[in-house]
């Protein structure tokens, strides 16, 4: 964190286009709209300290350093779990307590308490947010080594004994209405559950995790990965009063990043004194055509040393969890685990986690539904959510404004060809890069359907086709 | 309902077995556990009156007489939107104030709350149950007759207007993602989908529903279609200090008949002075191969008529709604309708709701979900859930006895060939339409896979083959 801190930049930096600039590629592409509730939930009573994790407290499960060496021991005596690539990122999750209170892999009850309510009642009556299901599935095979053990180690794939399973629930892996109650479709072609359900074991096996040591990942990107306990140490003390967090899984556009620095301003506005971002890419796994995290990372911290982003009041960081890509259910997920992070408002912008309908010409959910179901959803009530307005060029104006319903006929959408990346000024070589792998990316998934603008709105932009997943603003969070 | 009161039987009635009968047929097929913590929920603390509505307040929305005739006039100016049978159904549900506090069909901000968390928060922050998506949909054709009228009037399909819908609004029908949702599965063959989702519109349409006249069918059964408020009343006049509820969709068997007496004789041992039994069996759409509605209602009456249910303290009454077979989901509707008619104990089976795997061959639900959800359930905590534990014949007793799944080996499983139904003693050509009826069923859904029951349970049960419909005491509830 202290490395993002340090990122200062002297000289703000213009945005270079990545295709033909829009006339008004100086004006937000969108905008965070405060809804009057959360301003009101707000007002007048800002206190100090961040808000407090789900259930109270942090729920860390990493062995302390004196006992490491004797559980090590004891795993080697244990029945084995070996874990897949998606089974560390989620034991990566856990072990920090982003997904606090769950203390381990869930048991029957808080898998079906995810699938069917997205929440989990907890002992003292209240409710805490859970909306996709941290599961560890075995095999036939598994369990029969198992057997009567209570307790299982877990193994990662190079056969080093990562953690200890313990008070283990053994219950059937219903993977077609697992997959059905998470995204609301069963259609063949989901990239995680191609990854992670299709072919993973009938069984889930749930229980108290202790983890042996913090996980690690070598890849240079360590430093970005601060537990939820480093972040609130971090932005404690940056004497953060509000805390904004930005979910992405792709690079930062001129959208984004205008949205953030004016979501910043209108939080001190609100009087707030330090409003801190928490730009919060997320690291684990994620569809083949999307951008991979080294590349995501490098342009984030030149969008910091160009000082597009204030590093002072920015800090960047990288989120464990892998992508279900499951809409309004994962946002949720997304959100939640940010309030265990310290954040007190999450910016929520079309479709998020959505994805193409797998086998059908349109996008897998409603662009809207997944900030409505936000707002909705059980545990997550103290969280103030920033939905943001789409913006678009007002024709009778002359100049970008926020959409009106009212008068589609008057606005000039914003789509991918106009959507303005910021990309680092001084390295030409990653700019090529990015400019490659974008180019094989929209040759590979050229689409001419942009089913999800309604047809009143699509027919002024109709004369620019873009690939699908760049139109999308929600497809870039 | 006085009707049923009235009934009073002289001679207790011995079961007839259809089958051959079981040597243990005078021992419960099943019995109500009374988990620790329901008891203690209650436990010195009996309360006179019946449980508080959903909400607080039993919401009816039937006009009253004396405006009935200005409201249609009102309905034949509005554009016009047809119901379907089931459609007429779910505004019978609502007009009675089931679903209350729901006003009318779903708004997208309830059917989204619906889908996704299986309740509906209320506006003071108080949640109530809300599982199964109470929606009206409409076509284009009919989407484009509303065009910007804010109102809209409902005929039945004799063309008759029976309400009107206000405040309408109208959103996507994401029939795909409700069905993933609702059921779990989108394999094809659901019945309730098949039915009335799958050519149905692609538009819902919300609104406050104000219904011109009671819903009657003129089937004879009205007088067994008490409303909430009709049963509150009558279990009010009755002195009920506990209401345990009975759902089920078909006839009444010895092992039903036999919990429900337990039952009550266990909640006057726990102190309540008069607990009174809602036999309620579902009235609305069921899937072709149930017994029909008006054979079970004379199997029910019957059941009064020859005391093996006590008249003075059972209320038989048609339960309106249609069945979806959504298992765990829609028993939690099952529960909380209950409540609105004044339930505050709610008896739960095998596999509530459940049906076999339209395409697998399995069922479609876990068997132990159905209690597991219902009792975890968000605006459901004020309910006693009832869950029954299987007996079974312990081989070692040579005695029906509670199953104990540490010795499975010791228990002959009660099969559906075992199962006795209370038939009319006096009334033999009902007996033989049933018998009739029941031998052409399980012809033609003979199935010999019962893989619900474990392999080891099984073992012993294995010389008994019957079609599994019958075999599953939750099929019958």
């Amino acid at each position: 964190m202290a490395s993002m801190a340090a990122i200062l930049s002297k000289t703000p930096f213009l945005s270079q286009p990545l295709t033909k600039p829009s006339p008004t590629s100086d004006i937000p592409f969108a905008a965070v709209s405060f809804p009057s509730k959360s301003l009101r939930r707000r007002n007048g009573s800002i206190r100090a300290g961040l808000i407090a994790p789900d259930g109270g407290k942090l729920v860390e499960l990493i062995v302390e350093e004196p006992k490491r060496r004797e559980k090590k021991h004891e795993a080697a005596e244990l029945p084995r779990v070996e874990l897949t690539t998606i089974d560390l990122q989620w034991m990566h999750v856990l072990s920090e307590g982003w997904a606090s209170p769950l203390g381990g892999f869930m048991r029957e009850s808080e898998f079906l308490q995810t699938l069917h309510f997205n929440s989990l009642r907890l002992d003292d009556g209240s409710v805490v947010n859970m909306s996709v299901p941290i599961v560890l599935a075995i095999d036939d095979e598994q369990k029969a080594r198992i057997g009567e053990s209570k307790r299982v180690a877990l193994f990662d794939s190079d056969g080093n004994p990562v953690a200890i399973l313990s008070d283990i629930e053994i219950y059937k892996h219903p993977k077609e209405e697992r997959i059905a109650r998470t995204w609301g479709t069963t259609a063949p072609g989901l990239p995680y559950v191609d990854e992670a359900i299709t072919n993973a074991g009938n069984w889930l096996i749930g229980g108290d995790l202790e983890v042996l040591e913090p996980v690690k990942y070598n890849d240079g990107l360590d430093r970005f990965r601060l537990s939820p306990a480093e972040l609130r140490k971090e932005l404690e003390k940056r004497n953060a009063d509000a805390v904004f967090a930005f979910q992405l899984r792709n690079p930062v556009h001129n959208g984004h990043a205008l949205l953030m620095t004016d979501t910043r301003r209108r939080l001190l506005e609100m009087g707030y004194k330090n409003p801190i971002l928490l730009l919060h890419p997320l690291g684990g796994f994620t569809k083949a055509d999307d951008v991979p995290l080294d590349w995501r990372m490098k342009q984030h911290e030149k969008v910091l040393e160009d000082g597009v982003l204030d590093p002072e009041t920015t800090v960047v960081s990288i989120f464990p969890s892998p992508m279900h890509y499951a809409g309004p259910t994962e946002v949720q997920w997304h959100a939640k685990a940010r309030i265990n992070a310290g954040a007190n408002f999450y910016i929520v912008g079309r479709d998020p986690a959505g994805m193409g309908h797998p086998v059908e010409k349109r996008d897998l959910y409603d662009a809207d539904h997944g900030k409505k179901v936000l707002s909705m959803a059980p545990g997550l009530e103290r969280l103030n959510i920033l939905p943001f307005r789409v913006a678009a060029y007002d024709k009778t104006q002359g100049k970008m404004a926020f959409f009106d319903p009212s008068r589609p006929q008057d606005f000039l959408f914003i789509s991918g060809t106009k959507v303005i990346y910021y990309f680092p000024k001084p390295n030409p070589t990653l700019l090529k890069f990015i400019m490659v792998y974008l180019l094989i990316k929209s040759l590979m998934f050229f689409d001419f359907s942009d089913a999800h603008i309604s047809k009143e709105q699509r027919k002024p932009a109709r004369r620019f086709y873009v690939p699908r997943w760049m139109e999308s603003s929600g497809g870039l969070l």
